[in-house]
């Protein structure tokens, strides 16, 4: 790593830019690996600059550094549920997820320790900003509920299936990636669907949200097809009507 | 603690009781507070014994201590969800739900702590006995489902709804308590039921467990009540059908 590029780069690079790069660097080695198994080091060859740089901009060291990556990484996974409020609830949820779901697979190794915890650079700080990445998820899917001022019941389904998808996430990591991506959205956004209508039985708020929802689904949607393959099963169970 | 009390305990009672002694004071103690907020102090006067033969019964200190006070709570929390398999699934998941939540509420403050992650002595040794119970918790559910040999599909929707129950009952702490532990835990059954039944639609094995869980059931039960209330709420989705 002593080749003059990077030298020549330092010169053409704005403090901000060349600590993006030491991050989008940081962020590589922490996707692939567990955060305690990448060194300093390992990320001023990854980032093509001197160690000695690193801490110039990181003075902090490493838990610096493991903290502005995962800040990188939690503004790009928020963004993942920032979607235009059109067309059917299930389809917007599943656009989400497909990006979601597409960060976790190329982040896997990083994804899955930054989350599982145990981790030796865990702090109640990175659990604070892993924390805020569900809180603003949760809140970007409360906006397309459409309800001025969710209640509590509606608030907790919707965290609740935010840690559902994150357990998720780490089983399919876990599990090499089984059942296939699309099968694994689907199955989440009908999951969704099917907590929103529970709670829909107990909250008139959620009951309002459900039946408006349901209002946008086609039949050729993805709420249909889970209605169409589902009520076989249940038909059976007359008796309890 | 310079009453001749514990003296005399301590010359009456056996090594592992005397173990047991102090680990069930340190419980009480995490139970309550965050546990980087007790110290070995704290620990020895609860159990009415001196701080030294307190290190004697726990030569790695605090985070041995705290270990064994986790795995003591770990296995009370796994024998929660042990059930006899006899009735509708519905209310042998609301039995083992009265005992995990009557847990969750004893223990408050040490449970937060403890599943939030951020403490102190949280290290991955700590992660995988919480990690433990979630497995034991699964095996026990799985059971009651009666598959000889549960597919993946239905594995991830027992791991997934044990994980909504965790983060039910971090949020429901940091209401304070709300909704009442008994309409939490109808809520929570409601939802296995419903995340099952969207699983069915994909999953034959699923399917067959629906049915014969929903045979099970009773037009008196909490399925046939949240059947009820769900259908009005989407009766008027029939253009989906």
């Amino acid at each position: 790593m002593t080749s003059p590029a990077p030298t020549r780069a330092y010169r053409r690079l704005s403090v901000e830019e060349r600590r993006r790069q030491i991050i989008t660097a940081a962020l590589t080695l922490f996707a692939h690996r567990a955060p305690e198994e990448v060194s300093l080091d390992d990320v001023a060859e990854a980032a093509g600059v001197s160690r000695p740089l690193v801490y110039r901009y990181f003075t902090g060291g490493k838990q610096q550094l493991y903290e502005a990556a995962l800040t990188s990484a939690a503004d790009a996974l928020t963004d993942c549920f920032d979607e235009p409020p059109e067309g059917p609830l299930s389809l917007r949820l599943a656009r989400a997820l497909d990006r979601y779901l597409a960060f976790v697979d190329e982040h896997d190794a990083g994804f899955s320790a930054l989350l599982q915890g145990g981790s030796v650079v865990e702090t109640s700080r990175t659990t604070a900003i892993v924390d805020g990445v569900r809180r603003a998820a949760a809140e970007h899917i409360l906006s397309h509920l459409d309800v001025a001022d969710p209640g509590p019941r509606l608030r907790m389904t919707v965290r609740m299936w935010i840690t559902s998808v994150e357990a998720a996430s780490l089983i399919w990591l876990d599990a090499e990636k089984e059942p296939p991506v699309e099968e694994l959205r689907d199955w989440l956004v009908e999951q969704f669907m099917a907590v929103l209508t529970v709670t829909a039985g107990r909250d008139a708020q959620t009951a309002d949200v459900v039946r408006s929802a349901l209002g946008m689904e086609t039949s050729e949607g993805p709420v249909a097809a889970l209605a169409r393959r589902v009520l076989p099963v249940v038909s059976d169970a007359a008796h309890l009507l």
